[in-house]
């Protein structure tokens, strides 16, 4: 009656909602500063000043009709033009705004791409640890998600099992660096040795194989962690950049597709990619968002917050005795359990009033996530319960 | 190598567009003034000032982290709440926030329905004129979209043309009232008897026939034009509503579904819808605008002043020996063309400066359609052009 797939889909519960819910409930309980939630990743770093200042500026002085007005589909001309400059700036690309397609965040960029790419029984691949929304996103296009185990301990992509699983059959490959949930980044080296690896293999099948990256968490690195920019390794790639973690809009809904200049047949993939946002019922990203992004587009939250807290907490869990993977970017500290079962693990974290995410649903059993998007306060209140959790496995 | 329908829909060219860029050249030739650009549906009236009011007290006054937060995936419960209850005042419904799904704007909306409850080689059938999109967005589907055709020169359903297309593939109907791009509004008459024609029909076959309601227009309905609520009148009904037209907000994308509470398995159904819009790519609705939505329930932009455009210019054409509907609603006159062939008389109508659009792509060869969310001042200015046109066809 209803379409099968869909309603299985919408009856999952989210286990990383159910977490936050039991916490609500438990702060209700027994007092909120009482528990350590540390489960869900929404930015904890409000907008910068800068986001407030463009809204309020353009609802006062902007026309009401061409600001709140149908943009074109691909979106406002001169936002996409200030967002080609602004990359070109950063990493020597040749972008125009014609590279450029505005849409309501990353899952929309993933899932725009990905049904612009992907037909029944192509297979697209993803490495351990990685979002599980992306077999989501996959679900109209008949593909099949393959997992790809990332290297034990550094996460950093493991060529071996890369090799064993590409055939012909394969046709994309996601990337998300900085990622969710270990916070690795990929070196420099790595990405070569993936652009290589890849041409290679579309000159072996004969096809593209199209890398789709997922950038969310770009902006989100601490010292001096460099972020490769994939159009200058790789042609055959598409980016999916979003705002909701670099200015703190997750809410809003506002990011990119950037389709590489290099694209193999780029008029069709710019096309398809167009044609998918149609198919996908999305008309055009919020036309005042797109304007906000134009006047803020080289700020962002305040990130040093993040890195206070990823500092704070991976020494002193390290010093606990918790592996943890050091993380150069994004704010999820990734830890292995003790133990070998996470869902365990975290039942026995609760009676600490820790709320811990097991890492299962992103290909990693083994591995609790982190979210380090708090008030700084909640790690520093939050140590002994890690470190009287720590004690219970000694 | 890329999605070929998607390549090939992103490729069409809208006719709609060519024509209003068309104007924009003209109007760079020969003066602004001097052009009469009817093609467009952009609502040309501001905002409410209500609007403005709500997102500059949300920006100052609430927190910028909840602001501009994840909302859960159908929707801030207090908005979806708000909705409901402004929805029970209206039309003695009995809806909650639970049968609430915020959107994207109605183009989302229907694409979240259509992939809910349509599967391969399902049929689902439209009235004549209808708006182009419907079929692109039913693309992902693989259902078939049915035209029928409705009443000559009322465009009131046609319950004989309805019969011979209904059969058992038959999943859904889509109704457009007030309708784009005739301005019709069906009669409560007419709605009942698609009710209970449509429960006939499922009763036959032993399946649902889910109706789905395409609302942008509810609001722009003139005199005491009345538009029924189907959820009062056929169970398996989902509302697709949109503030795009009601609150001139097009390129914002907000609006919702409300799924019948008297829907065949209700819970598989909004979990169909939830579950559509994660594999889409919907995170949620733009957090702010949901809230924006709360302030402003029951605003619209000044109404009025598309009245005032209908009544001048339906009075006019009629009295110049035009053949037009009677638009009780939205914002277009659909104009009987002089001649068999719309996109000559088109073309005939640019030589007076008057840009219009032929209806073929809506299902009605021999109509244009003549958008009046336009300055009063041109429609005034435009019927000298109007009269010389008429009269170069007697």
């Amino acid at each position: 009656m209803y379409t099968e797939s869909l309603v299985k889909l919408g009856k999952v519960r989210s286990e990383i909602r159910e977490i936050f819910e039991y916490g609500n409930q438990r702060k209700a309980q027994i007092g909120a500063d009482k528990v350590f939630d540390f489960s869900i990743g929404n930015p904890s770093v409000p907008a910068p000043q800068s986001v407030d200042d463009a809204i309020i500026d353009l609802v006062e002085h902007f026309d009401s009709v061409a600001l709140h007005g149908y943009t074109s589909a691909q979106g406002d001309a001169a936002v996409r033009n200030a967002i080609a400059e602004y990359t070109n700036q950063r990493f020597h690309t040749t972008l125009t705004g014609n590279h450029i397609y505005m849409t309501c965040g990353a899952a929309a960029s993933l899932t725009i791409v990905l049904n612009a790419v992907l037909q029944k029984d192509d297979e697209c691949i993803v490495f351990t640890p990685y979002f599980p929304e992306y077999g989501v996103f996959m679900e109209r296009t008949g593909a099949k998600l393959v997992e790809v185990q990332s290297e034990q301990g550094t996460f950093q992509i493991d060529f071996q099992n890369l090799d064993a699983a590409v055939n012909e059959k394969t046709k994309a490959v996601i990337i998300n660096s900085p990622n969710n949930p270990s916070g690795v980044v990929y070196t420099e080296e790595k990405l070569k040795q993936l652009a290589a690896f890849l041409e290679d293999k579309q000159k072996a099948y004969g096809h593209p194989i199209f890398l789709i990256t997922d950038e969310p968490y770009r902006e989100l690195v601490y010292d001096d962690t460099k972020v490769p920019y994939m159009i200058c390794l790789y042609d055959n790639t598409f980016v999916c950049y979003s705002y909701s973690k670099a200015l703190s809009l997750p809410g809003e809904r506002i990011g990119y597709i950037a389709v590489s200049p290099k694209m193999t047949q780029f008029e069709d993939a710019y096309a398809a990619v167009c044609g998918s946002g149609r198919a996908l019922g999305y008309v055009c990203a919020s036309s005042m968002y797109q304007r906000v992004i134009e006047k803020c587009i080289a700020d962002t939250s305040d990130i040093s917050i993040y890195k206070r807290n990823r500092d704070l907490l991976y020494q002193a869990l390290t010093e606990m005795g918790y592996e943890c993977v050091y993380p150069d970017g994004a704010f999820y500290l990734f830890v292995r359990t003790f133990g070998q079962d996470a869902h365990v693990f975290c039942e026995k974290a609760k009676e600490y009033e820790l709320l811990l995410v097991p890492a299962d649903s992103f290909g990693t059993p083994g591995y609790v996530r982190v979210s380090y998007c708090v008030q700084t306060k909640q790690i520093e209140d939050a140590l002994p319960a890690f470190r009287a959790l720590a004690e219970n496995y000694r």
